[in-house]
């Protein structure tokens, strides 16, 4: 529990009104004022500036917690975000996260001491007991065990079962998923699962290769993964699904470089269908996530958070096939 | 002039604590209250809960406007802006203006009434009348004629310089320059400069084609200009500096789908120099502007405009070049 003005004032022993001209600089006797300045710093009273001036206790700004706006997708969601709010007349303030727990924390803090009115978070950090219901909190890609945080992700399933019935389609007849590793559970780990339930559903053959972040040599394990999986000096594999459009951007770099011929020989198909130049199409083809809807739906559920209406926990939504000429 | 909280309590014939403890939520008799309340609103009192709280009147934010994070520029700026911003405690407030000036205008009225301390903007808008000094602005890549804002660019006549001397270099003898237009004179302009001085100087032949902005079609504008540079079914034309990275790989992919070899038989550098995905090289050659020191740049100006210090009017920051395959 943090202190309250009154608690200031108890300790101060002073009147609450007191206090309350020492914060908003309304002269009050100096030995008052060094009384009330004393008992602030004792208790780290913190005024909370948002809430106090507005009646309806709403500061009208939502913090955005992002790993890093270099990555095209972490910009196309801040990008609709800031947009959707914007049309609530609700501000935007960006944290870009890089991973760090302690500023994500933060935030986080700031969203508990309405600061700001509540936070949607792209996080993979430790941050399961700080994540409660005592601040609003819409998470996109990730579900925290332990509360009901509502959360917000492209269905990742449906996604992966896209990816597999696409490359089955269009005659590839041995797959391979590729994926980016974590130590926290995410949502987008039900990508590989409705990949691997498709194939198997198919009778088609996979193979799996999990690159554990941020360390490993992405150039060096793929080509170790191709060499077990080539015959008579061939590629067995024809069809290649991704956890990520950079992901599949990468590998194909390495793969041209080898001489393999893209689609002809192998088919590829990332995940997230975001532009990399507004006005050209898709560089790799991809399941598209719906980025604006996404970005539509967190507002939505801020808006209900804050008119204490209830809300839902789990939000999907829907996935769509983008072709950016990866694909025969 | 904005009414005071003195203004309220005389307005309302109150004591000023009484204005203080209404505007806290601090009981006090419901006539003294209805009093409050009506003088606030006779006289559009704002709480400005920002300066208020805060004894040395900051809010510890700054807001960016920018035209939108869907453009990889301004993507990679904008998270720059916000790490660098982070090392002093500052926060970043997100502004897309999508070139809507009104949406600008809330924001730089945030500026004027201490709601953020200060405003990064890079904004085309005809906003020259708003961006005064009574605000604190820092513009990028325009500079505003009636007032000493102190703005940031990368050395853009250097850029265009090192664009055609690369061109020249590598053996191209007909070169031209590809731009969009806009009605606001930009520092940009001075890409185009650099560009032509050094064709001049160096005797080399060079056109122009300019794009109007939004609405000309890119496509039938680029076809209609080759088409007039075309000899005995050739293109004259073998280099071309193009006044952004996205132009450029627009107008790359329209040549090459009519069989245009790059680099061999044509060489393009753009202007910019991010790359679209973090992990890969550059997929055009192009001018860099050294994004993250612009967003350096920034920052310390706007903690000399709070502290009250003189800044520099004209900064220009070093360009360099980057080889992405389209120069030989």
């Amino acid at each position: 529990m943090s202190a309250t003005m009154k608690d200031v004032a108890k300790e101060a022993g002073v009147a609450l009104g007191t206090v309350s001209k020492v914060i908003n600089n309304i002269p009050v006797g100096e030995e008052y004022k060094i009384k009330v300045e004393r008992a602030i710093k004792k208790l780290g009273y913190e005024v909370d500036v948002y809430a106090r001036g507005m009646k309806k206790q709403k500061t009208d700004t939502i913090a955005l917690i992002i790993p890093n706006l270099l990555n095209p997708f972490f910009a196309s969601f801040s990008y609709y975000l800031e947009f959707e709010l914007s049309k609530h007349n609700l501000k935007l303030l960006l944290c870009n996260s890089d991973g760090n727990a302690e500023k994500e924390m933060r935030y986080i803090n700031m969203a508990k001491q309405n600061k700001v009115d509540g936070i949607v978070g792209i996080t993979y950090s430790d941050i399961e007991k700080e994540v409660s219901n005592n601040c609003r909190f819409v998470s996109i890609d990730r579900r925290f065990s332990n509360f009901n945080i509502p959360y917000v992700s492209s269905d990742n399933y449906k996604g992966g079962e896209l990816a597999a019935k696409k490359l089955i389609e269009t005659g590839c007849k041995n797959l391979a998923f590729i994926h980016t590793g974590s130590n926290v559970y995410r949502e987008t780990y039900k990508r590989k699962l409705g990949f691997i339930d498709t194939c198997k559903n198919n009778g088609i053959n996979y193979k799996l290769l999990e690159l554990i972040e941020p360390h490993e040599n992405i150039e060096s394990a793929c080509l170790k993964f191709f060499e077990e999986n080539m015959s008579n000096g061939k590629l067995i594999i024809d069809g290649i699904f991704f956890s990520t459009d950079n992901l599949a951007l990468i590998v194909k770099k390495i793969i041209e470089s080898y001489g393999v011929s893209i689609p002809e020989d192998l088919s590829l198909i990332g995940y997230d269908g975001i532009k990399l130049v507004p006005e050209l199409g898709y560089f790799v083809s991809s399941i598209r996530q719906p980025v604006d809807l996404m970005a539509e739906k967190c507002v939505e559920i801020m808006l209900s958070l804050i008119n204490k209406k209830t809300v839902q926990e789990i939000n999907y939504l829907p996935i769509t096939f983008v072709e950016g000429g990866t694909t025969k």
